[in-house]
């Protein structure tokens, strides 16, 4: 059997970092890569990320294909390769919501082909092959999203090459709980925080936030987030994400009511369930 | 001049972390303490945080009594210890909330004695003499906040005692803009956070939290705060607290609609600001 050949779709933190991690492991496939900026190809190169950079179409003749373009670009370069791939070639992704990506992969891909929707949990709020890192996945979840149309075979395939660029546990989710879990652990936390510091920056009487001793500066960290790829985010898990935020404002209401009618044992109930909820908290 | 006295009321975090950053300093004061939680003063003796323990109203010996007990009780233990203070005795306080404390402090001093409203910003989200570290304050601000009735070489003074418990930048703000500027940096951000994890504890299919990487459990820190605590803040602060909180759900209501409509723009616009807000943020 030839050596595997991996084709990675963008080449900026996901993508790049994906590609840093497998270059040079024993057993790891070869990489081809491709991104529309031209410098993120030439990095990645300079980098021995990559063995070869390569325009998109020329991705469909590698065996596993991760498309790692942010999420609403990631539709329509799956409905542009779906259809090129070859007879047990293998689409997959690594965007944040899934049930769209999925639906599409699974009518876009030839027949023969297969699609895998994937999911590393891992990021930072930095962007673009220079904020790439080989070990942003390392000992970090992987979570598949098959759907009983999924080809099982397909799935521990691309289970291998997570594994194998430093994964630690995998774990599988049909894509609507992905989405539905995914609202409410990262994208409302997200909202959440942009409309925080929203909130302050458009004061008429600016307030002086130097005096927040680190706090508001750590809580507020991912409203630093990368403005295009949330946007991305919050549109492609739209209805999920509207359905957290007005549950959230609802819980949001409850609180202040409490406070304005100065409902001691309501709020003090209200804090300590909340309390409960986050110090049972476990790192996965 | 005799060896100044200093008493502490409320011998928990704040209380507790004064009296352990005092102790043994070349020209400290000598430390007396009184908690209603006799533990509190058996542990801080032990430690030789505190030369005394004592009982409330024989801290009005001492020449600065520090009041130190959770916000609500602050007022009602100014209102006691007030008009027993000496001539020349000065009575202050750490809490988070100013406005009012500041207010019934001024009114309730004896004659040729003063008060002095103090914020130290330090704190972690545990509580109790056990949670006390003498290295609690070092480098962070104390923020005093005098009225046109506050006597200067008051206010110098307990600026002295803080330094001495290692507080690096004093400031100095109207008790009114303090707790303005307090509730958008520390008090909103802790009333989201509780709104965000009540929502999720609160969902009837529950969400599996572990899978959130780390990101959900480091934004909804806060929400481990002392319940106790947190309730009394919120509503000492009731005025400006409700004002942020009505404030920031009219940002909140903003970015769901542009979520809604699917407004592109309106989107990365707002996500945009926020960043740029967040990014412009200096550490103290």
């Amino acid at each position: 059997m030839a050596r595997e050949r991996v084709g990675i779709l963008g080449l900026g933190l996901i993508g790049g970092s994906l590609a840093l991690a497998l270059s040079g492991r024993r057993g790891a496939p070869e990489v081809w890569g491709c991104d529309r900026r031209r410098e993120h190809v030439r990095q990645a190169l300079a980098a021995g990320a990559i063995a070869r950079g390569c325009a998109a179409q020329e991705l469909a003749e590698c065996d596993v294909v991760v498309v790692c373009v942010p999420v609403l670009r990631s539709v329509e370069a799956i409905r542009a390769l779906g259809p090129r791939m070859r007879p047990g070639g293998i689409l997959t992704d690594a965007g944040s919501a899934k049930a769209a990506v999925v639906r599409e992969g699974e009518r876009a891909v030839a027949k023969g082909a297969f699609f895998v929707g994937g999911h590393p949990i891992a990021g930072t709020e930095r962007s673009g092959f220079h904020a790439a890192d080989g070990a942003l996945f390392a000992g970090r979840t992987f979570i598949v999203t098959p759907t009983r149309n999924t080809d099982e075979a397909a799935v521990r395939r691309v289970q291998r090459i997570w594994k194998l660029a430093g994964s630690g546990a995998l774990l599988r989710m049909d894509p609507r709980t992905h989405d539905r879990v995914f609202a409410y652990v990262s994208h409302l936390p997200h909202v959440v925080a942009y409309a925080l510091v929203h909130s302050v920056a458009t004061l008429r009487t600016p307030v002086p936030l130097g005096y927040s001793a680190g706090g508001f500066r750590d809580f507020t960290r991912i409203a630093s987030s990368n403005p295009e790829m949330w946007k991305d985010v919050v549109l492609q898990n739209r209805a999920e994400v509207l359905r957290a935020i007005a549950h959230y404002r609802r819980n949001l209401r409850l609180l202040e009511r409490r406070i304005a009618r100065g409902d001691v044992p309501g709020l003090l109930g209200y804090f300590r369930r909340a309390k409960k909820t986050r110090d049972g908290l476990q790192t996965p």
